[in-house]
């Protein structure tokens, strides 16, 4: 038995976590996390697993009254909260978080939005939830990592499912010891492998790992019964899952105080691991400008962990191309927008000046770099050698320019399904949220009329 | 990779299942499972853990047209496989299987009495379909056993999720690569932490397991994608959760043909560990018939992984005492029965006969030991010593002493709930299923009128 009740600690800090705690930024964060979160939803919703689970859903006569973004059906909350969560990490282009080791708004606010509207909660409480479950997010991250990832579990199911839980927990008002057996409750439900990244199960486990973080929390607070030590018991979730139970890193300070603070928001739509490749990629470009066929070769360094995340060598869907560091690095160097959903296609896996390129590079895996660390050295045919590096994982400083780069995302994103009037709306609901008195506005405000 | 693509194989044996493969006792076979299995599931569907369930369900609006052993309520098709499933362990008083290394039947029944009902499956597909999923369980427990378990996986959670969906998607018909598919949206919901035995989280595993075998059936159905080798591939469900690979055992034959042939009913309504002491302590409180207070001390050999699962030394709840060997060995010596739902009651873990020879138990923990032997000498206060052995991992060689067995049970179990004349309509169906047309009609028949 670990000395330290981490869980019952990490319980306790989301269970009494409240508005006045909250320094201000955290409030412009988290209007930014959702401004984020909505804009990669409403596309994600369009998606063809989107559409198998809905259709799977209504089969099971789940017809009811919660919202479901960037559609018109309404179903019971807990199947909003599976389906919703899906369809936000459908395109892979929501946030990061490295204490976590993965997405942490996708488990989150899916959970938040349909018992916020089922229960009339209003926009503070969503707050305080939300960053309670963000930061649970970071701590059981940190507890488990690296090995939990290195084993094959998909961060963004198994500790996304206790940071659903301490958001759904937080909101329903559950005691400290409530919150403790909740997370006994998700710990047993916790799943999602990694080798299922590049099929439609990687979206599945945001949606999973939501439901679960409701279903826990809703069950402990009717009285449900689990232990309350789940991640540091013998034969818990960290000793069953992972050879490592870092409790001090779990319970310590993150860099400038909150894991909200560094958040990571995605500019490029595919795998967070392929972005740093892909700036140093754009850089060369841009200060060299030669045409892509004058390229010899192309030299990649990045950490050994991409291997087993990313590196798809010869991708032929648009999905796949999105976990493949040749294919993006490619694209980039052919000066596609790797921004743009509609660049993943399959169609762009078969160009023959992306085969051309994809077939010049050549990694070479780096054991223990940082993750979002990327060096690039790019030969041409007359010998000469452009070099770029790039670090993926560094907060932006500037509030205010991210809060710019996810507007100009959300518009790009939200207005081809909602229309500019829609748009606009959703934006103004978000922006009011911490004045709301029901969020339940603000979940009708994302479904399609 | 493994050279043998063993989800493939395991896929197609449960897809091309039929009704001409089956020998004849395995329908018997099938009848016996489903006869314990309601005779376990109506008195657990009066468990406070149901009604937590079916509050939360309710709640959350899953009313719907599936009928819930035991109850009254009617809920959706994936509410009540959950519902059932959980209900169904409750009193973990259900049937075993030792090449899977949990509980067989309470994650397969659930998922096929609620879709049975509701796409109108005749009586004979749902016994392929049984069979099916059986099989499933033997195949995939074999493949990742022992370290999957020993590592803190509860196979009924794990492993009972890819039977769920091999008897939910055989139901469905789908080929063998669909299921393959389907497997693998199993293998990343999959889970189950042992370390919560003794809460109510263990029979929720097997509602989750069942709901997310039906959910993995009907989405790979649907078209919804997996990889179709999680079993095997680098990183799939036996890479991160078991440090084994059995490709030969889990394809090879097992004792005489087929896993449902050594399937293992409880007569004990404790932890199927316990059996093989309490047989001994009974075998030999009735060959020497000495008064409990003239115990000196107890020795008990038994398997080193009965240590993690039910050597709980000082229970106090009725829960508890079903997962303490001590507790129940001295129930047994003291003339309690163990077969009795009521004998296991927060009150009996405090009375002072049982506290006295609770303590006079000394377990030697014996490392790689079959798990359902068990030694046990015990000295008198004359010194006399009267030694017994039992092995609780033997099936019956006598199916039809096997049914009176169980018929019994089931007459014990279901009649205080659904009445004489309810518990023979129900034991008349569960007779007639194979030339019923619509299990609906079996599903209905466990309801409470």
């Amino acid at each position: 038995m670990a000395a330290v009740p981490v869980t019952a600690e990490i319980a306790r800090r989301a269970a009494v976590l409240a508005w006045n705690d909250l320094p201000e930024d955290l409030v412009e964060r988290t209007k930014q996390c959702l401004l984020d979160w909505f804009a990669v939803t409403v596309p994600g919703a369009q998606e063809e697993l989107t559409d198998i689970l809905i259709r799977e859903a209504l089969e099971d006569g789940a017809k009811g009254q919660a919202s479901l973004v960037g559609r018109t059906e309404k179903v019971l909350p807990s199947t909003a909260t599976l389906i919703n969560g899906a369809a936000s990490h459908a395109l892979d282009y929501d946030d990061v978080n490295f204490s976590m080791g993965g997405h942490p708004t996708v488990t989150v606010v899916p959970a938040l939005l349909a018992l916020g509207e089922q229960i009339q909660a209003s926009g503070r409480l969503f707050i305080e939830s939300f960053v309670a479950g963000y930061e649970t997010s970071g701590r059981v991250g940190r507890l488990v990592s690296p090995s939990h990832y290195q084993k094959g579990f998909h961060v963004t199911g198994t500790v996304g499912s206790f940071s659903a839980t301490a958001a759904a927990g937080r909101m329903l008002g559950l005691s400290d010891k409530q919150l403790a057996v909740a997370f006994g409750i998700a710990a047993t439900q916790a799943a999602g492998l990694k080798s299922n990244f590049g099929t439609m199960c990687k979206p599945l486990h945001a949606g999973t790992a939501s439901e679960h973080g409701l279903r826990a929390a809703r069950l402990a607070a009717k009285g449900f019964t689990a232990r309350g030590d789940s991640l540091e018991c013998d034969q818990g979730f960290a000793s069953s899952q992972s050879d490592h139970l870092n409790t001090d890193a779990a319970l310590g300070e993150p860099p400038q105080g909150w894991h909200l603070r560094n958040n990571l928001f995605k500019y490029h739509a595919a795998c967070y691991l392929t972005h740093a490749p892909i700036e140093c990629a754009k850089e060369i470009r841009l200060k060299s400008n030669f045409p892509p066929e004058r390229v010899r070769k192309i030299l990649l360094r990045i950490d050994a962990g991409a291997d087993k995340v990313c590196n798809i060598p010869n991708p032929t869907t648009g999905l796949e191309a999105k976990f493949s560091l040749r294919q993006t690095v490619a694209m980039a160097l052919n000066g596609v927008d790797t921004a743009a959903l509609d660049s993943y296609s399959d169609a762009v896996t078969q160009e023959p000046r992306m085969k051309a390129l994809r077939d010049k590079v050549s990694i070479e895996f780096k054991p223990n770099w940082e993750h979002s660390l990327a060096e690039m050295a790019i030969q041409l045919d007359d010998g000469t050698t452009i070099e770029a590096s790039h670090d993926s994982g560094i907060p932006w400083a500037d509030v205010k320019k991210q809060r710019n780069a996810i507007e100009t995302k959300f518009e790009s994103l939200v207005s081809p399904v909602l229309g500019a009037a829609g748009t606009r709306r959703l934006a103004d609901a978000i922006e009011r949220i911490d004045s709301m008195s029901d969020v339940g506005e603000l979940a009708r405000a994302s479904a399609k009329s």
